[in-house]
């Protein structure tokens, strides 16, 4: 057995756990945006039907769910977890969801870093052989996010320029010792910091100083540098925070160049309107799980570092006066 | 290396990963309970100074972590990762002490389940090699929980007498491959159970159908009866909830009898008005880290199979008519 911990924040996957199924789904907005034609399942109705975005955002979750096992040769009963987590207070999306695919469930609660966050305790716990195959899943939809976190789109608030628009739309995979797909060698779990940022309508800039924290902590641990990847991808930094992020990494002695891609500051076009770009958890996850492993398919990328962010704080939180912090996870996926 | 799922649900640890220390802190009305004499940290002023209950939570939630390293030679940098979970809208209490200690973040939701959730998750990271030393924490308080999911307290809404009383409090533990300690040997990780109860003052009823789901599978998958342990603890269930569960656990072929405690039941006395008993994050924690561990300190248990319940629901699920869904997760642990 090799080393499973490699310098101070990373963990090697010996056996590495394969991404062998991942399903996306997303709304009306999303289609017509850069990562339109990645997305396996593109509704027209952002409300699927439902009275409110909270059911509908389930809708997807469960969808999504449902479309990567659908992939597979399995059913839920060969899966022995489901780990979910989404931005909806009290993780319900992913709770309703574990509560209908009946699977043993773990929650978790890494704001928009969810998916990483999700599929690194995934290759793990397969990689160690607690579980054969494992769900991992994640949510956000625009509607539910902006009345929870900001206010209801009725009130037709103006956005800021700086202001991020939330990704409606779900993704899923199925994480596996068994079967066919990119591997996931290694997770880079984040420390949590905080650069005194204090509005929610720039969560890039309070992200930013994880990301490159994470990927910094990532390069010194394995002892690679960006030349050793086919891209370095961050989740939901934006316009903003992905210029913030770029300077400290290259601060820290990194120049990353075109290896860099933000999906925040990427997914929607700048005719969509959509400020400083996409966020929220389905922002990652339809970058990691539809572009990343569809591309990886075509040949194009072998071996990618995918980096989710996450600012971390509650109406409440920024009601009181607190600064966002800010938390980054990020795993390596090889195809 | 032996199997490491035994059944459909449960995972055993052949390295034995022990909670090396401990620590709990909990608040006035807790220092006077059934619990009061097992509570490491006595707070005198539930807000301990802080303007908010939610920053007098994440607090409390700080305090605990700090003192459970305190009990160990290790310092924040030699612990590999901070597993923490509490009610707390986007879990800011666990979020924010995450900042504080710099360690690495896995932030989890489970709910009032949360406590086990994280000591098993954390229990499979060291068993599997993937770290040396985790921290395990979780909190609630009284005041940030009623005037998030129910009513500010300042409006003096009647208790009906299935509610239950958040316990105010916080608890960590250190799960080590190093040092000496109770060990924890197996962890049934649980589904989420719906019997379509409705209403956020009865969760005790919510939730015991998960509990009772869980332990069965236990007791299938690892071929035990109640015989096998010391002590079947429940987390909390609260008087009401707890005669449902004992009732589903009955009808599956297994009496508890004496070797059931059921620590929302336990914690308050009668004359503290606490309704259907104690809940909150804190209630198993304190339960599990304070008189489980200490009890086994004094040699009264020695092989005891502790079960964390959450309710799986938030104020805006219950205002769209959503059920409240349970789950309940269990370790085993051995002194």
């Amino acid at each position: 057995m090799t080393q499973k911990r490699q310098g101070l924040q990373t963990i090697s996957f010996d056996q590495s756990p394969r991404i062998i199924s991942s399903a996306t789904i997303a709304g009306p907005k999303e289609a017509s945006s850069n990562l339109g034609s990645y997305i396996d399942r593109l509704v027209t109705d952002s409300m699927v039907g439902e009275q409110t975005p909270e059911k509908a955002e389930r809708k997807l979750l469960y969808q999504a769910c449902q479309d990567a096992l659908a992939k597979t040769k399995l059913t839920e009963k060969d899966i022995h977890l489901f780990i979910g987590g989404d931005l909806l207070n009290q993780i319900i999306s992913s709770s309703y969801s574990a509560r209908d695919l009946g699977i043993p469930f773990l929650g978790i609660y890494g704001a928009c870093s969810s998916i990483v966050e999700g599929l690194g305790i995934g290759a793990l716990i397969v990689d160690g052989s607690y579980a054969n195959a494992v769900l991992v899943a994640t949510s956000s939809h625009y509607q539910a996010s902006e009345r929870q976190f900001r206010y209801p789109i009725e009130l037709n608030i103006q956005h800021k320029s700086s202001n991020q628009w939330t990704v409606t739309g779900a993704a899923a995979a199925v994480v596996s010792n068994q079967g066919e797909g990119p591997r996931i060698t290694k997770a880079t779990f984040g420390r949590v910091l905080d650069y005194g940022i204090k509005s929610p309508n720039d969560m890039g800039a309070a992200m930013a100083p994880a990301a490159a924290d994470t990927l910094c902590r990532h390069f010194q641990d394995t002892n690679t540098s960006p030349g050793d990847y086919d891209l370095i991808l961050t989740g939901d930094l934006g316009s903003i925070g992905q210029k913030l992020f770029v300077r400290l990494v290259k601060e820290a002695g990194h120049t990353l160049g075109t290896k860099h891609m933000d999906v925040g500051a990427y997914i929607y076009k700048p005719e969509q309107g959509a400020g400083a770009g996409g966020s929220g958890c389905a922002c990652s996850a339809l970058g990691i799980l539809g572009y990343v492993i569809k591309e990886m398919y075509q040949g194009r990328y072998h071996r990618i570092l995918a980096i989710a962010t996450g600012a971390l704080f509650s109406p409440v939180s920024y009601q009181q006066g607190d600064s966002i912090a800010g938390i980054a996870h990020g795993i390596v996926i090889e195809g």
